[in-house]
């Protein structure tokens, strides 16, 4: 055995006190992730105040380059800026950062890893791995088991997604919304462009100048990337809903061989992390409040898509807490992955190093 | 001119306390339908109240065949039971049915009409003409103009719908969900099988054996009949959202022929009834809380389908209110329709005047 793997690890949090970070410390304890020491490392406004978690207090610290000194694993979640000039200072410090920014998942040599999907692609990590998007996150391991059964031809999903992905604003915001509602005022909005409660906004992150959203081009190029089809055939409408966790998807599979929706229920079983729950008759399918606060990625509605009669095709609905498994829980799986096939430092370290 | 022009118009809505009846008597008055007696009808429990209106108060009688002496239009929206009862009653008595329940949609010989897409439909009623379901109203006149100009192969559309498409009951169902939440007590539900308060719900109407929900199958059925293309591969998700007023749809559609972006709003401007809602850039796409009111059908976030790159596809965003356009304006309209083109008595009654 390596002798890394019997040294206690000193794990950090970059954007502690952000939904998601908040999640990752959270996940963290209950995975029982074997740190020895954990940091909470925040914005210098965040810095110096107190996180109340699993009954014990975590003082934040402020996520500058010396914070991580010492530090085995770094999972960030404080945005592309803040990813973009740390991570680079954790790595020369040795740690192994895994960033669930947008700022490296399309870097080439940077691994964008689901690992029920592509476990494999972490083994070659230079000390950055990307936590994909939480509507890529939910949709691959399903698209997975398809390509491996049945070959995919073209995918259409359409979002319905929650506000905590937005982050702690986005939540208070929809709050107030729906606050002022019972009062009999008019909703301000302030995060979002227009107000979110009683409303379906087609907008989630920047317009680009195809008239797709980024995050409808996240979800089209990391889906291509993770499951090693770059030139999948996928499109996307992003929608934000007043849902305050967890994100739903209808999703459109045109496949390259039939495949009855029987056999897509046992194909999806049988994937790690998944939950098949499809009895429509007895109103049985996945639901946002039910997903809110699991680990888990829940399908139903399976059924041939009625627009490709030959059998070639299926309609599901996905739905999986975007902070958990969308977020947080598969940047931990990630880091469980590196510990449990020794994979956590570089590879050109462990290169080096004396067997 | 034919005497019946000249004569003024005894006009009945069936269900008038519904929330779709009430807008049909609503959208009576804005729109000057010439009528010189309006008729509120409904359910035994409902007759005797009283509706205000316009500043006028309406006596509601109850619906029963006899009620429909004298009519020569009556707008039915009492459920698929009530017309399947009395519009024919109402018809022996020589009135024409716009039948706005599923009862009569995909009967053949009952014309199924969306004044802007297929007009000519309704010349050879039978006394008998039915208003398509909200989620289709929104989307055939879309539909119509990209076969018009480039053909259609395949179209998938994932809703994001209101929940006044269910009735006054669900209605007060979100309101009191969102009442609960403001002050923390649990979501009770009992119109829908779960809670819609912060929700996604992948079921609107009952399901059928092939996994798909009624509302689905109208969206599919009726887009065929309505523009006339009985094979046309199409596919929908029908989602309820915690929205009060107004559908939204996610539209994808494979066309025959290439289009860019540009001509297609070109061709939507066209299209009477539509307003183009473009400008993704400055925040401006159309949304449930804008469309609420109002008799338009807006469509925006026009773009190239990124799932069909040799350019023979569109990806848009269509939203509607659902009690108007999707259901009482609608209606209006054909019976507008028939007056103007002097189609109001049924074809045969016609064809046996005297000149």
């Amino acid at each position: 055995m390596p002798e890394r793997r019997s040294r206690p690890l000193t794990v950090a949090v970059v954007g502690a006190t952000g939904a998601v970070g908040r999640t990752m410390l959270q996940v963290l304890i209950e995975r029982e992730f074997p740190f020895a020491e954990l940091r909470a490392l925040a914005s210098p406004r965040s810095a110096g105040s107190t996180l109340e978690l699993d009954g014990q207090r975590l003082a934040v610290a402020e996520a500058r380059p010396a914070a991580f000194e010492g530090v085995d694993v770094a999972l960030f979640s404080a945005g592309g800026a803040v990813s973009g000039e740390l991570a680079p200072r954790a790595v020369e410090r040795g740690a192994v950062v895994i960033d669930n920014s947008s700022r490296w998942r399309m870097e080439p040599g940077v691994p964008l890893v689901v690992p029920e999907v592509n476990a494999d692609d972490a083994a070659d990590h230079e000390g950055l791995i990307a936590n994909p998007n939480c509507s890529t996150m939910q949709l691959v391991p399903l698209l997975a088991a398809l390509r491996d059964a049945v070959g995919l031809e073209r995918v259409i999903v359409d979002t319905y997604q929650a506000v905590s992905g937005t982050g702690h604003k986005a939540v208070a915001e929809l709050q107030a919304q729906v606050e002022a509602h019972v009062a009999g005022r008019p909703a301000e909005a302030s995060v979002y462009p227009h107000p979110i409660a009683f409303n379906a906004l087609p907008q989630v992150d920047v317009f680009l100048d195809d008239g797709y959203s980024r995050e409808e081009r996240k979800v089209i190029d990391e889906s291509r990337k993770i499951l090693h089809l770059p030139a999948l055939r996928l499109s996307c409408t992003a929608v934000r809903v007043p849902v305050f966790t967890a994100h739903s998807e209808a999703v459109h599979v045109e496949t390259r061989e039939p495949i009855d929706p029987d056999r897509a229920r046992e194909l999806f079983t049988a994937v790690p992390g998944v939950l098949v729950v499809d009895e429509p008759a007895a109103a049985r399918y996945p639901l946002a409040r039910d997903a809110a606060g699991r680990d888990e990625i829940f399908v139903g509605r399976v059924r041939q898509d009625a627009s490709l009669p030959d059998g070639r095709g299926l309609a599901f609905w996905v739905v999986s807490d975007n902070l958990r498994k969308g977020a947080a829980t598969n940047a931990v799986q990630i880091a469980e992955l590196l510990l449990a096939r020794d994979w956590l430092p570089p590879a050109w370290r462990r290169a080096g190093r004396p067997a």
